[in-house]
């Protein structure tokens, strides 16, 4: 029997959170590492028939001129993570990963983006539909060139600034029509989701961008049969949010205000400091209190860029509350995590569970993938362990 | 219809829990404060026939000569909680309930705790049980001249050394004679226990010490129908580690190591503040992480008695793990909680199920309860999250 | 002999800072509390023949109409503060002390600062120098009511947007003219000063806002013979500052950034919500650490309002440094400091050090006063230590 | 002219402090970094004659069976520090001052470090002056092979239990008999500070353990000429209470409990979880606070071994202090730093300090070092920021 190969597409492939997950899947095809950090690997999750690390092969689109491996060397220097010999070992994996590599889609980029674009082949399409065009070629030459029985298509790059949809969104029909014409009827997160999911590849956003979070989009998925996952993955300050949040819900304490800080010194912590692009951000990280609370403390969320920290998100919150006989109390928390190793493990997880809903032959929304998201679609719970548990009943229907 | 009484009998009533619940009931009743704090007020509570704040009358056992408004009084000078004019409105009731109060149990009591009783009618009982009946009777005196139709009993008292049971504890047909000799076949908790079920009152205890937790005491209860809940109340940093661990088992981010230092400045921490008696809560505290993550990380919990705290327990949990790569991260979280105000409003509401279970006819061991302490008995699972379910579940059958 | 009597003139006076002020002296002068806080109460201060307590009379501006009382139980109320038996004990002082308040200056008020403004007697003056006329009518009629030797005149009040000088106010003989014209001549702060200074009241700023810090007005405090205090109370987060960036540098650390998030809910937090008046803040607080450090890492500063923290003042800090070898290492601290009882005692030292260098004859700026100040008037040195050296040297100058 | 050439011999040179320092030195004479961290690379100290680092050799003795290589690979790999470049450009250097490595002294070692000992000639001495004899020996060797003007003995070994001095320790006089008799006449600690002070080599403690501060051993330091300092590096906690502390005493603020909680993962913290070592250092942690503030607040300070945390010292820090009116507030502070590259850089400015008095010919206590100890010798000061004074005047006089 012919094993099964599979495609891992990221979108923003060299930044942190790509580069990583590329160094990780060769770290764990070569058993060099331990499966820390992937919930698919805790035992539960044995059962499933889930892709084995050996099993992919990556590639992507990025506007920058950089290599996986230099990409994660510089992550390496500046954020102190990842042992040098690890980087070695795998390093003949991620050059021949990088010749997969593409330039990223050139369809009125948001200006903080651009100025970062400097691959000599970034080159600008007329309209959206000469961007789909472009990117569905890419992938499916990937797909043809390494023999691939599936590609899961990962959105990895930077926020994007809030995209307000209108009528066109609206439906498949109304939107086709403004595809061939000059508008601005998707943001670059949606032409890369209207690209995979037109051509059959399961779409997951790991970011706060619109991605395929669109009426026309999902339209789109549940016609061509292809599973949607999304979107801005939780992986620290959020998560604890949504653990912390229930607990005083339960307890009828009530929170009278929660500020949340971010410092952070990575790529995103750039992106994020244009203030258009921090606004997506900062609304995907303050929506949920209010739903896991039931009422809306005063809150506030920043996130600021301090280019010593790299890759270290460093996140202090100021939880205040109210208990018994109007007595205030507070709770505050630091966290210090790395980002990219944060996300990284997760991306293998969702790209896993993609790939076996497509084969199982599901498609649109995969709810139980909530937990892994800020911004579930498609289900309003926000506790994580609520959301956990639709993940276990998708793996043991019987538990 | 006349209206239903009950008692609420606390043991060592004028500590800081006992003296603020007895303020929190007399405020509720009156109509003074929202019953925030309270689980039991949340909408999901509101099918059930609970007794209303006003249904309660206040008695109990103290070793030391204090009344319910002294107390409460002594809390708001040391520890700046309450306001004024709230305890001057309740004070009436305070009084009028003090009256009420017994002199604790003197059978071989642990010298710290002696050393801290100074009511001129605390005197030496010769046998277990010649302590068991004085007991049963300052009770059974308190439900005939309230005319109370039913009477929960409650462990408030300070925590005592580990108890290590023996064959004398494994069935009631042992236990029985040696309560006629003076040994010591009980600890002080389990004397009251012991009298509160054999007298057919609900018991519930709030501390780390034996209590019910003993097999002879087990199967009184069952034997005289009576309903037990314990123990040692999940009010601060355990209640945060029973939501946090389960979101690092579930990500599968392994922990390196836990590191908890609480300090606080009130009676309990005095009386924690001595090795024997710190003992219990140490291991109570200890325990539940193994369970939670499925291994042992280095763990390490102190308490140390700083006196300018008052009534304020501040804890600093300090959690390394390590994530994919094997890359390592921390949470640290300050915890400030005013310990009697986090748990008078869980006395009630223990206090309230556990009498309406015996109204039910339901006896042994409230599993339901589980998510109210440290060590629920008979109970494995430590996921607040999983036990409020429990809750929910026995609240709504059909959920 | 016949005592001395001296008046405290508050600008702001219904503020946190002016009625604990007046609040504290009142303890004081009742000996109800110890002088805890006080720097002048500290033994190498014993020497000075500074003026009681008890020799204190209050006076001052408001633009609101609140009373010294009702703003001691407002304060009282939302940030539990205070004793309430030595609020009442006081409320005869601070009752009699409200019939020595005028409305403040409304020339040109700051829109969010007139929003506040709600004294019927709160009237427009058409000119500067029609308010200064106000102003110096209003202490003038105080001094001479209350029969006193001096007044010093502090500005207590809210913080006012950058006010960036021009010509006019680089000397007196250009500014003089344009107070006639109905100009921008002089900001509120300004208006304030310059009336204080030319009726001969030494002048003390404690806020960020302009006050007398302008060559025009420091010209003439000189030629009034009048000393001066500013700028901007250190009390909480750059105190911090200023005896940690030292240590910093004095060990050859090398700071790459400094996070500083504080969030407030007084007045002063919800005046300093507005942008404009934020700037001044935030700029005061940004300077100190270039100074201190002898360059400029990365660093943020923030202020937020956050109403549930009444005046709870709450400063997270992130030091970010590089020791040896490159290694990046983390100090972090968390400040959970009551505004205005961090202030209020200060002002009284202030006041009584500047009404002392009066009788001393000493004129212009107090440059011994520097260690209260986060922007010190006449004095480069940031360095706390350094700073109260200046202070000691005054006391005692043979030391 | 012969350019001078120094030797630094390292009391357990293996250590992760000692290991460090040989490591930074290298690096520094090669040009690898910049001497951040270096107190004597500050501008001020430019105009001294203190060697460069390319002047100095290495030596030591340890009862461990390492290389300075391997420990310097080891503390990489635990602990995540230093550049695996920089450690390979380095190799050449510490493999040959490996060379210079001597068993250290086995007279009557402490349980705990003697379970670590592996070296084959780690061999007993049968009398304190046996031990000596062999101290001296070894270091004269080291001088004569590396052809060496002055070298420089610096205690870097772990802590020993405190050392509680008798008759025998007051004068040289009584002090010499003993040491020809197998009595505990000396610590392991003073046996190494005799054979250095005798030899007329300076001697530096960087640890608690009592070194040359016995009455005797200072007696013989300034009988040789030799200078001393020391005890105890101050580079974390300690370092913050001596420029903190000052603060509160200066601002009046009253301090009512200062809690420390220290938790460490090297093999300073394993040495320091036996009781009878962590007492030394406790002792030297808490005796400061009531210098500093003159009072004794209640105080706590603990140390743990948490072996996730490697290199990684974290200390968190509680004080709680009273204000104005009676106010309770907090300032908490969290430290992560590394104790090896904090104490590394300072160890090379004190062997410079001590190399250059020798040549000035002074002698005895250095008390212009105190700003480096926790428990300086000869000096009563606490506070930082004058201790560093007491160092500024011995560099400028006149300044």
């Amino acid at each position: 029997m012919v094993e099964r190969r599979v495609g891992l597409w990221l979108i923003g492939a060299c930044g942190g959170v790509g580069s990583t997950t590329a160094l990780g899947l060769a770290a764990l095809a070569r058993g060099l590492t331990p499966p820390t950090g992937l919930v698919t690997a805790l035992p539960r999750f044995g059962g499933l028939d889930l892709d084995r690390p050996a099993a992919f092969v990556v590639g992507g689109h990025d506007i920058r001129q950089a290599s996986l491996l230099s990409a994660v060397r510089e992550l390496h220097g500046r954020s102190n993570v990842f042992d040098a010999r690890l980087i070695e070992a795998c390093a003949g994996d991620l050059e021949a990963w990088s010749a997969n590599l593409r330039p990223g889609v050139a369809y009125r980029p948001n200006p903080v983006l651009a100025a970062l674009a400097d691959r000599p082949d970034f080159r600008p399409a007329a309209t959206p539909r000469a961007a789909i065009d472009q990117v569905q070629r890419d992938i499916r030459a990937f797909q043809a060139a390494a023999k691939l029985d599936q590609v899961v298509v990962v959105n990895a790059a930077s926020t994007e600034p809030v995209f307000e949809a209108g009528d066109e969104q609206q439906s498949l029909a109304r939107l086709l029509p403004a595809l061939d014409l000059p508008t601005a009827a998707l943001p670059t997160s949606g032409i890369y989701a209207f690209a995979a999911i037109d051509a059959g590849f399961p779409f997951v956003n790991l970011t706060p961008s619109r991605g395929a979070s669109l009426p026309a989009l999902e339209e789109l998925a549940l016609m061509r049969g292809v599973p949607l996952a999304g979107q801005d993955l939780k992986t620290g300050e959020t998560l604890l949010k949504s653990v912390l949040a229930p607990m005083f819900a339960r307890r009828n304490l009530r929170v009278l205000s929660w500020v949340g800080h971010n410092i952070l010194g990575n790529r995103d912590g750039l992106v994020l400091n244009d203030p258009a692009n921090k606004a997506s951000k900062v609304q995907s990280k303050e929506a949920l209190l209010g739903e896991l609370l039931g009422y809306r403390p005063q809150s506030h969320v920043s996130i600021e860029y301090i280019e010593s920290l790299g890759d270290w998100k460093t996140a202090w919150d100021h939880v205040h509350f109210e208990g018994f006989l109007g007595t205030k109390m507070t709770l505050q928390f630091t966290w210090q995590g790395c980002d990219s190793l944060l996300a990284a493990p997760l991306v293998l997880d969702i790209a896993r569970l993609a790939l076996l809903a497509q084969r199982r032959g599901e498609s649109g929304v995969m709810a139980h993938l909530a937990c892994f998201f800020k911004s579930p679609l498609g289900v309003n719970e926000h506790d994580f362990g609520r959301q956990f548990e639709l993940l276990e009943r998708y793996v043991d229907p019987s538990a």
